[in-house]
């Protein structure tokens, strides 16, 4: 039977292992869901270049995994390839930026963004204004922790409860956004810290792709 | 087991029964969907004044089912109700249009969407703004045809391609939306005429519902 | 003589009061102004389950006002049933909120408001939204303060100097809105506190409704 | 008495006399309006230059008639001198072009513009983008004569009639601006050819600030 | 002495001499000009994922000629590339749509592009979004030619005038913009064809890039 | 040989040499720069009426330069004349204002402003609107000098690091604009001081000027 295939393009085990387990609450949906690393990747994405080069072997894994993909997410906040991706199959493709900000959409009026390092808002902001949002955003702020450091539990989620309650109380957020694979297991404890429903990027982008697969719904009209 | 409830706000058990058959895929996924008729409204919403006089009454309903519901789906474009039944629950909520629209921002770059009256495009219009997504928007086209002409199949369906086919050729459409959840049984045609991906709205709505019930996730932090 | 009807929406007399004062600069201008209190709306109206209730009574009232009215202004901040007021008659129909927003268009370039509590400020969002003037808000900051505690006039007027010197310093607003019909009584002081000019809702949209009444003009050609 | 101060800056009488004439069912507001023109300006303003170079005399003009005035109205679509003008009076000030603008924002969702010259458009652009209403405009279509040409009145009437359907039906339109002074006679006519609700700007300008002068109401605090 | 270099990322030979031709006016600024092919890329890049693909071996390139580059120009509409390489020098870099746009921003209000194919234009609205200047589009039409069909003189002439045409009349456009590298010799005929300004993107880039080198003005501070 | 006239709409000397000091490194170009003061100007443009009064003359003496001029660039942050010159001349126009943004756009997602002082904000949005740049911009903060007191060098110095830390730290600005064409001799300690890049606005107009020249591009098709 195929599966939803996740795709982490960074090269780091532990981050698909986090993915694995925020996405497992789908698993009764019924449809397998395999998590893959990207192993020709960096260990982190964190410029535009970076993001930028791991698209060429993302669409050649993703053509290997094709056979048994009943749909792709690709799991890197940024969604490098998900266009590209979207040219060369007709299985759903969702990158986990767009389908986390069309879920927040429906969770409250403005949405505020928990980045991981100052250098990935520009390549944000450009994301959300590409998706025509930019009036439904409070505000992107960085955590100042790049995806490694983000394994240091009781710093990280005292970081981001800080980041969040600064996007709450100073930009008017009413939704959060988890702005990085990499903090997958953080979505209940930023809620509690916060008081705001928070979106995992990784469960919106599953869960959406589970949705289309069943629906037999992708961006060809045949998908 | 709690389900999904999808409530019709127009009292034809007809549309409620094509929206039950729109949704059928969804079953697999192990969630109840129950679709509920509110007998207390018109037989069809084809103005802003019947949209706002079922409130009320689909809240009241809202309110009596929330024991058995997992979460909400209210199946009207147009989304009467929707930020006030949130105020009312915790469960997830999910108004079909907004829905759709969320869908189709991850399916093309400009959405078209094909209403029943000409009066229903200032409202949407209103609507899409609120959600601030104007600028996806590739324009929104009256199929000239009220929710009660929409049983006779081949008229519908010929206007239905015909306008769909407007919106891609000449409004720049690259995805279309049905926007009246009477229209449910279109889709599949609408997708072979136009050549282009077709959201139906109820299925978009029960989908990111089923997947919130699924994660837990709701506007509210414990939702 | 027939008279512009202001509704209202809240069911507490002191307000429809203020509202009355507000207006009467107005009185010169020939037209009877009618205050109306909605007997079956709740004392304040500080949700959207709120707002959405009191639309069917509200069209009721002005049904059964209508052949006296020569306008209707529809007074309650978001703008409550005034769409589809104007789907049911002729005459013309303004809220306040809308009307405070145009008038203030032409007067500064940045617009702030000034809500009652956080819970107001999303349904203002989305109307802001909805008018299509978010890039002339510069903010919208709640005085935490409820409709009730609005009679406590020292205190008040405290939050009120504060939250608009906020507006002002940190959002850069130009002139400020006071986002409740229940406020009408401070616009001078707000403004003498805060050197901006002040638009008091319920005097934006009476002055514009008896304009058209004037003019013969309302939503349809021959109103 | 002080009065409402109309300056019309071309130097046309007989648009003065239309303007005139257009504000008469004002007069029952009981504070006088004197509609001056501007004898330095042109016979007919019809580039931005020629809009540019009519600032410092009309400047001149108010300055002079400051004394006697209660408020300004600008009598030029395009709105020349209004930003300056309140920088140096405390009176309220109105340009016709933003006061319609305001006015149609509350009368239709989309609003359509028919301007004299294909030249005119560019200018209005500019103008409704500054006013940050882009998302509202559903056309802007020149009539193509020019200010001298509009006292024909049956090639005029036709051909409003004709691009105001064209703005309805090709643009989606519901409510229609005449987007030049001079054109005011023809309101009446227009609304019955097409069925939408027409705001002249004269009108619309001189109601606004009618209510302004009844309210104290301007761009200072204490105007 | 360094040179600014163009990249032209497709392979074809003869799109580069088109390039080089289109920037011959610019030699007397006594900054030398080099137009370089990216061999490693495709014929010609007509989908996201072939402009995905020549990000790495782009960027490869650049690195390569970095000591002799006094900035660089990436000379393919869609801008492959152009963030990533900003964050891998502090040379100037200017992608070909970037600098058309911003050099059509200030040539008229409303802006129209000629594409190649049909397949272009949603790349290109996400490109038109990021920037944020969809209220600046007047409409972005296909030629309906492919990179290699315009060597095809005539016919493609003929096209030309007949999409910008369209993009003048039916969408409003007052400049018009080439949207492909390889159209780089049509300018004048276009103009002449239309009456319009038209500005080729090759061209725009070259020049902004030019006065850059000039005055040590990159995205870095001492770039 | 023609050259480009670059006119600085006051009267004060100093910032007519500061301009020329700023366009110097231009002058390799080979085409001559000619930077003229308008006697008939005030020392500083300082309000909108300001700015609209020097029009007229500013349209006059570009007439009497038009026969030895390649090119205008008008040197005051607003841009007064700019549109107005633009129907006068085939010969390319830039205003300071709208070169700067047209760079920025290409050098950080959002630009900062540097004004001079705060009522020069409300002009500034109003021309940041027109330009359909609302989402780019990051904020604009007053200096709280006016132009005399710009030659004051080190309280001006620190006013402006002090201000642009807050546009990059407060605003997210990730480009800094020099408000003002007095402020062109700090580009580069603004630079050092924020790590920045800044753009000073006559270097940017100059710079695009003197490409169209060479291009033999302007608003006009044979321009």
């Amino acid at each position: 039977m195929s599966a939803l295939v996740v795709i982490n393009p960074n090269s780091s085990e532990s981050v698909t292992a986090g993915i694995a387990e925020a996405v497992a609450p789908l698993h009764p949906f019924g449809i397998p869901i395999r998590c893959e690393t990207l192993a020709a990747g960096p260990p982190a994405i964190e410029s535009q270049a970076a993001a930028d080069r791991v698209v060429p072997p993302l669409l050649e894994l993703a053509r290997t995994l094709e056979p048994e993909a009943a749909g792709f997410v690709i799991a890197c906040f940024g969604d490098p390839g998900v266009h590209a991706l979207r040219d060369e199959t007709a299985r759903p493709v969702l990158g986990i930026q767009e389908a986390a900000v069309a879920t927040a959409l429906t969770l409250g009026q403005r949405f505020g963004v928990i980045s991981i390092l100052p250098a990935s808002i520009p390549r944000h902001m450009r994301s959300f204004a590409a998706m025509g949002v930019m009036d439904r955003l409070a505000g992107d702020r960085a955590l100042g922790r790049g995806v490694a450091e983000l394994s240091d539990e009781d710093a990280t989620l005292a970081a981001l409860a800080e980041t969040g309650t600064a996007l709450r109380d100073l930009d008017g957020a009413e939704v959060l956004i988890l702005g990085c694979a990499g903090m997958a297991r953080y979505r209940a404890a930023v809620a509690a810290a916060t008081g705001l429903p928070v979106v995992e990027p990784c469960q919106a982008a599953a869960a959406m792709a589970l949705g289309r697969i069943a629906l037999g719904q992708s961006h060809r009209p045949g998908g």
